[in-house]
C-alpha cells in the first residue's frame, strides 16, 4: 500500500509505503528539513508538523516540548508514514537552498602576486590552435603524427606524447570536419604531455576554469576566463550533503553504509555541475570548455567528492587514502565539464587540516613573512596556522559546530531570520538585537551567540562558567524544559511563534567550543616555546569570521586578547586560494610547497592540549590576567566582578 | 509473427522476425556460415540447405549451381525467412571455430637476443613488494604518502608519483585487509610513474603478460610468465569478425555502418578474452594478474581493436587515425584482464603495412645485417620489406586473399579436408592429391593452389597466361558453369558430393595475386635500383608460408628464383615479434626504430608497380630468363613448352 504525502510550503507530493520513515520521504521528495545527524535519531532537528493524516511518532516525543507536542510537531527521522499526509516544514527546521556568501574576491591581492610571480596565468594546460595541411598521398603520415609534426614545429616537447581515448576515437572525425584547423589542448605531468582535447577551429581565447571550494557546509564555484584570470561569475549552495549530517565525522559514518559514499559524491558532485552548468549557460560559455578545476576542501570532504572510502579518517590514528590527491578527469567523478576536464585538489595536510586551509595560508602569504602569524578558520571545523616563513605548525581543535548553529537549541547558520547582534542592557537586561533580513527571528547565529555569550557575561547574566544566575530578578531567566534558559526573543517578537532561548545547555556547548580553538592557539605557542605576544598577525578566514566582532569574541576568550590592528579578516580563503592556483601553477606549486612545510600537530592525544583546554573552559579564561582588555571592560561595566 | 529456425548439425534454435535475414539469423544463432563479404550478397559463400520449411530465395539462384539449387541450396544472405525451418550448414560452408595453427616460438632465438641485450626482461611494469609499518600517532601520513616514501626508501623515483582511480578507491582497503604486506605494480612513461595496482601480500612472483597476434583471420594468444619469460599456453582462433567480412576492406565497410564499429571490437577483443581467461583458469592463474599485453595487427585491425573509426584508411590518401598507438587501458576495450593493464600495440607503418610487419622484421633481425634481406608475410594481404641495417623500405601489394580460399570457387583455409598437395600425372593427367587429416577434401587450401597452378603449368594443362588448354583430351578438362575448369578431385573421392575443380577465373584470380607480390619485390628492388641477385635471405613469414613449397612457388612466379637455402621459413612472426616486445623492453624500443625507419612505398599509385604487376601476369614470369630454374624443369618436364 502506498501513500500520497504532500510537503507545504514546497507544494510538492510524492507517494511512500506504508510505515515508510518520513524522513527518507523528505530525502525522495527533494525538499530540505534541518538534520546534524542525518536521520540517526539524536539530534532532534528534523522538526515537521503532520497537518493532515497520521504518522507512527515513535520516539519524537522526547526531542519536543509539550507545546510543540500539542501542534502536532514530530521528528521525521522517528516517524512512520500511516496514511497519506500533509507535512509542514516549519521555519526553524527549513534551510533555504540559496543563501548570500560573501564571494567577492580580492583579486587585486591576487594580480599584485602574479605579476611578482613573473605575470604568469596558468601554464599547466596550454591551449594550441595548428593549421595542418591535409594529407596527400606524398605525406601520408597518420593522423596523430601529423598533430606530433605539427607540435615539433611549434617548439612543444612531443617525445611522450599521449592521446586519452576519448581524443584517439574522434580524431579523425574532428580533423576532416574542421578542416583541419584544430585547437588542442595539451597538458603536462613530468615530461609526458598528453592532448587532452582537440576541437574544431581556433578555440584558443574560449579557455574557462573554475575554483570551487567545497566546504561542509557550503559549496562555492568560480567560473574563470583562463585567458583574462578574471572571474565570470560566481554562484554558491548549501552543500546538500548536509542532509546525511552537519559535520565530517556523521558524513563519514554515513558514508559505510551502503550505497553512503556514492550518494554522497552525486550530492557534491551534482551541485557543483548544476552551478558549473547555470553559470555556463548564463555567460553563453559552453560547459565543455571548462577543462581545470581547482577544489579547495578539507580532507574528508576531498574523499567524499572522489568517491573515495573516508572511514579510517575518523579512527586513530586517522590516516586519510590521501594528502595530496592524484589528478584526475572530470568524467571519473560526473562532472558537467569537458569530460577530460582536469581536476586538482588542493593538497591537504593531515586528517582534519585539509586543501582549504593550505589555501587559506597560501593567501595570507604567511608562509613569506619574516614575523610569526597565526591563522585561523573557524567554519565547521576549527583550523589553526601558526608560522612564518621560516616554519609552519598547524592543528584541528575539534570544536564542532556549534557557531555555525549545531547542538545550540536555536543555532543555526548566518541566514534571513538569524540573530546576529546581541545587546543586553546591563541594568534592565533587556535584549537588542538584529535579524539578517531584518525580518523577525528564528533563531540565531554564530556572530549573534558570539555577541549574546559577551554580553550576557560582562552584564552578570552568567558566571565565569557560563552558568546562569538565577538570582537575577528578570523574567527573561527562568527553567524551562532543558535547563534554566535566558530568553532572547519573546513569543510574539519571533517568526515561529516560540521563545527564542539559549539554555544553560548551549552555554555549556559555546563554552566548549570556543576553549577548544582557544586551546588550540596556546599548545601551538607552547609546541614552538612561544607567547601570544610573539604573534604578529590573526588571520581570521571563513565566511563566519567576516561578521564576527573581534572585540566580542575577545570578551569571551575565542580569541587572544591582542590589539585590534593584529586581526585581520580574509574572507573565504578556501575558494580564493583554489582561484590562485588555478591561474597560476607557480602558486600552485606554492601551495604544495605549504603544505609539505606544515608540521601537524595532533591535539587529541595532547596533553599539553588537554591542560589548555580546561583552563579555557572558563570566561574568557582562568587566567584573567591574559586578558587585560576585557578586565578593564568589566571594570567598566561595574556589574557583577568576578572573584579575583 | 514469429518463426523457429533450427541450425544442424549444430542443433541451436532461435526465433525470428517473418521475412527477416537468413544471414543475420545465423549471426543472431552464433552459427558459423562462411561469407567473404559480410553479407553484402555478392561472394557466394554462404551456401546452406534448406531442409524444412521455405525461405524467399532472392538472388540466390544466379549463385548455384543447377544441382545446388535442386538440392535446396540457397545463399543465407539473400534469404528470407517464411516459415519455420530446419537449415543445414554444409561442410564446405562451415567454419571450424578452431583449428590448428603452428604456434610453437622459437625461444631460443629471443633468449639468445635478450642475452645481446642485457639479460633484461621486461622493465616496463614493475613489481614492489613492501611491507609497511603500520600507522600511528607519531607516523601518521597518508595512505599514498606512506607508499610514496617506501618507494623512495627502494630507491624508485616517485616524484611524479600517479595513483588512478581504480588503485585510488580501493588502496585504503587493500593496505589494512593485507596488514600493510603489500605488492604494487610500477609503471613509467616519461619520468611519470604510475602505480597501475595494488595486490595483498607478495605477488612479485606471479606476473603476467600476454602477446596477441590479431590477425585478420587468426587471432592467437601466449600466456607468458613475466618472470621467467617462458610461454605458459597457447591459444588460438579464428578472428569472428570474419563473419563480417573476409579482408579488411570488407570490415572497413562494415565498420561505417550502424554499431558496426563496436561490434567488431567486441568479437575481436571478446575472442582474445576468452582466450586469456580460459588459459589462465587452465594453469590456475588469475587473470587478473595479466599487466601488460603487446598486440600485433595491421593497422586496421588495431584500429578495429582499439574502436578507433577506420575509414579513412580505405580512401586515399589512406590515413589512418594512429601507427604508434598511445598505451590504453585493458578495461577500456574490456579485457578480462587486470582492469588497468597496459596495452601496447606494435607500432605500425602506414595504412596497409602494419605492427605484424615491424614485429616480423624484429623477429628476423634484417635490420641489423649487412647484406639485404627481402622479408614477405603472404597473409590475407601481402606485405613486403627490402633492406638492412643502413635501410629499409616495405609496401603492401593488394594480393588480396586469393591464397587463403576467397574468390576461389572451392577455396578455403588451411584447415581439415582442404587439398594440401597436388601432383599431376604428366602423361595421363591423373591426379594425386593430399588432404590435411587425411580425410575426403572439402575444397583447397594455398599450398595446394600454388602445387596444383605449379602442376598444370608444367603438365601444360594451362599455358603462360594461365588459360586451360581445351584440346587436351582428358576428362577432368571440361567446361562447367563458369567456364572451363580442371577437374581435382571426383564427386566420389570428395566429402561434399560435389566435384572438387579450379576453373579458369580461379587461375586468373591466382594469377594476380602471385604477380602482385612479384610484382612488389621489383618495385621495391627497382626502388633502390637493385636486382634480385642483391638480395641474401628471404624471409617467409606467416601461417601460410609455413606450409608452402619454394620450389613450386618459383614455379608460378610468385617467389624470386633464387637459390633454396637463401629463402627462410619463420612461421608466425606477428606473434613472436610481439611476445618478443612484451618480454623485452630495448626490443619494444627497437620496434618502435624499426617502424620510423621503414620508408612505404605506395603501390597502388605507383607506375613502376603496374608495368612489373603487367610482367607478372604470366607464368612464371613474362620474361622467362628471370626464372632460370623453371626454364630448366620445363625442359625436363619435357611437355609443353611456352612460346621462348
Amino acid at each position: 500500500m502506498k501513500h500520497k504525502i504532500t510537503f507545504v510550503p514546497d507544494n510538492v507530493t510524492i507517494e511512500m509505503e506504508h510505515n515508510g520513515s518520513l524522513f527518507k520521504a523528505f530525502k525522495a521528495a527533494g525538499v530540505y528539513v534541518l538534520s546534524s545527524c542525518g536521520g540517526k535519531g539524536n539530534c532532534g532537528k528534523c522538526k515537521v508538523i503532520v497537518k493532515q493524516g497520521t504518522v507512527e511518532p515513535g520516539k519524537s516525543r522526547s526531542y519536543l516540548s509539550t507545546e510543540e507536542a500539542e501542534r502536532g510537531y514530530v521528528l521525521a527521522c522517528h516517524s512512520h508514514v500511516l496514511t497519506d499526509l500533509t507535512v509542514e516544514v516549519p521555519p526553524e527546521s527549513r534551510m533555504q537552498a540559496k543563501h548570500k556568501i560573501a564571494t567577492g574576491a580580492n583579486t587585486d591581492a591576487l594580480f599584485k602576486l602574479l605579476r611578482e610571480a613573473g605575470g604568469c596565468l596558468d601554464s599547466r594546460i596550454i591551449r594550441v590552435y595548428m593549421e595542418l595541411s591535409p594529407p596527400t598521398l606524398d605525406d601520408n603520415i597518420a593522423d596523430i603524427e601529423r598533430i606530433r609534426r605539427a607540435l615539433d614545429e611549434r617548439g612543444f616537447e612531443a617525445d611522450h606524447l599521449h592521446l586519452n581515448f576519448l581524443v584517439l576515437r574522434k580524431l579523425s572525425q574532428v580533423l576532416r570536419d574542421a578542416g583541419w584547423k584544430v585547437t588542442i589542448s595539451l597538458f603536462y605531468v613530468g615530461d609526458v604531455s598528453e592532448v587532452l582535447d582537440i576541437f574544431p577551429g581556433n578555440v584558443t581565447k574560449k579557455r574557462f576554469g573554475a575554483a570551487v571550494d567545497i566546504g561542509t557546509t557550503t559549496l562555492v564555484v568560480y567560473l574563470v576566463n583562463m585567458t583574462t584570470g578574471q572571474i565570470v561569475d560566481t554562484a554558491s549552495l548549501y552543500n546538500p550533503q548536509v542532509k546525511c549530517g552537519d559535520d565530517v565525522i556523521t558524513r563519514i559514518v554515513y558514508a559505510t553504509e551502503q550505497n553512503g559514499l556514492q550518494e554522497l559524491q552525486e550530492l557534491a558532485v551534482g551541485s557543483v555541475s548544476t552551478m558549473l552548468t547555470e553559470l555556463s549557460h548564463k555567460h553563453g560559455i559552453d560547459p565543455g570548455m571548462v577543462d581545470y578545476l581547482v577544489v579547495a576542501g578539507n580532507t574528508t570532504m576531498n574523499h567524499l567528492f572522489y568517491g573515495i572510502d573516508p572511514q579510517h579518517i575518523r579512527e586513530e590514528p586517522y590516516i586519510p587514502t590521501a594528502t595530496f590527491f592524484p589528478l584526475i578527469r572530470g568524467k571519473s567523478i560526473g562532472l558537467s565539464t569537458d569530460p577530460q576536464a582536469v581536476v586538482y585538489a588542493m593538497p591537504n595536510v593531515a586528517s582534519y587540516v585539509g586543501g582549504d586551509i593550505t589555501a587559506g595560508v597560501l593567501v595570507s602569504q604567511m608562509h613569506k613573512q619574516e614575523k610569526v602569524s597565526l591563522f585561523i578558520d573557524v567554519g565547521t571545523n576549527g583550523e589553526i596556522v601558526l608560522g612564518n616563513k621560516e616554519w609552519l605548525v598547524t592543528a584541528a581543535c575539534s570544536a564542532g559546530p556549534a557557531f555555525e548553529g549545531s547542538g545550540i537549541k536555536f543555532g543555526m547558520r548566518a541566514m534571513e531570520g538569524a540573530i546576529e547582534e546581541v545587546e543586553i542592557d546591563p541594568k534592565t537586561f533587556e535584549v537588542n538585537y538584529q535579524v539578517i533580513g531584518d525580518t523577525k527571528p528564528i533563531g540565531i547565529c554564530g556572530s549573534g551567540m558570539i555577541d549574546a555569550l559577551a554580553e550576557m557575561y560582562l552584564t552578570g547574566v552568567i558566571d565565569q562558567k557560563g552558568r546562569i544566575r538565577e538570582e537575577i530578578k528578570s523574567k527573561r531567566i527562568r527553567r524551562g524544559e532543558n535547563g534554566l534558559e535566558f530568553v532572547l526573543a519573546w513569543r510574539v517578537e519571533s517568526a515561529i511563534n516560540k521563545e527564542i532561548v539559549l539554555t544553560e545547555v548551549d552555554l555549556d556547548n559555546l563554552i566548549r567550543a570556543k576553549a577548544a580553538i582557544y586551546a588550540g592557539f596556546g599548545t601551538l605557542l607552547a609546541h614552538m616555546e612561544m607567547k601570544f605576544a610573539d604573534v604578529d598577525k590573526v588571520y581570521i578566514a571563513g565566511g563566519f569570521g567576516r561578521y564576527i566582532d573581534v572585540e566580542r569574541a575577545i570578551t569571551i576568550g575565542l580569541l587572544p586578547d591582542l590589539a585590534p590592528q593584529k586581526f585581520q579578516f580574509l574572507g573565504n580563503t578556501s575558494i580564493m586560494g583554489a582561484y590562485y592556483a588555478l591561474l597560476c601553477d607557480r602558486l600552485r606549486h606554492e601551495a604544495e610547497a605549504i603544505a609539505r612545510r606544515m608540521t601537524y600537530v595532533e591535539l587529541s592525544v595532547s596533553r599539553s592540549f588537554m591542560d589548555e583546554y580546561m583552563s579555557a573552559l572558563f570566561l574568557p579564561h582562568t587566567n584573567l590576567d591574559a586578558f587585560p582588555s576585557v578586565k578593564h571592560q568589566m571594570r567598566k561595566a561595574k556589574t557583577w566582578y568576578p572573584p579575583e
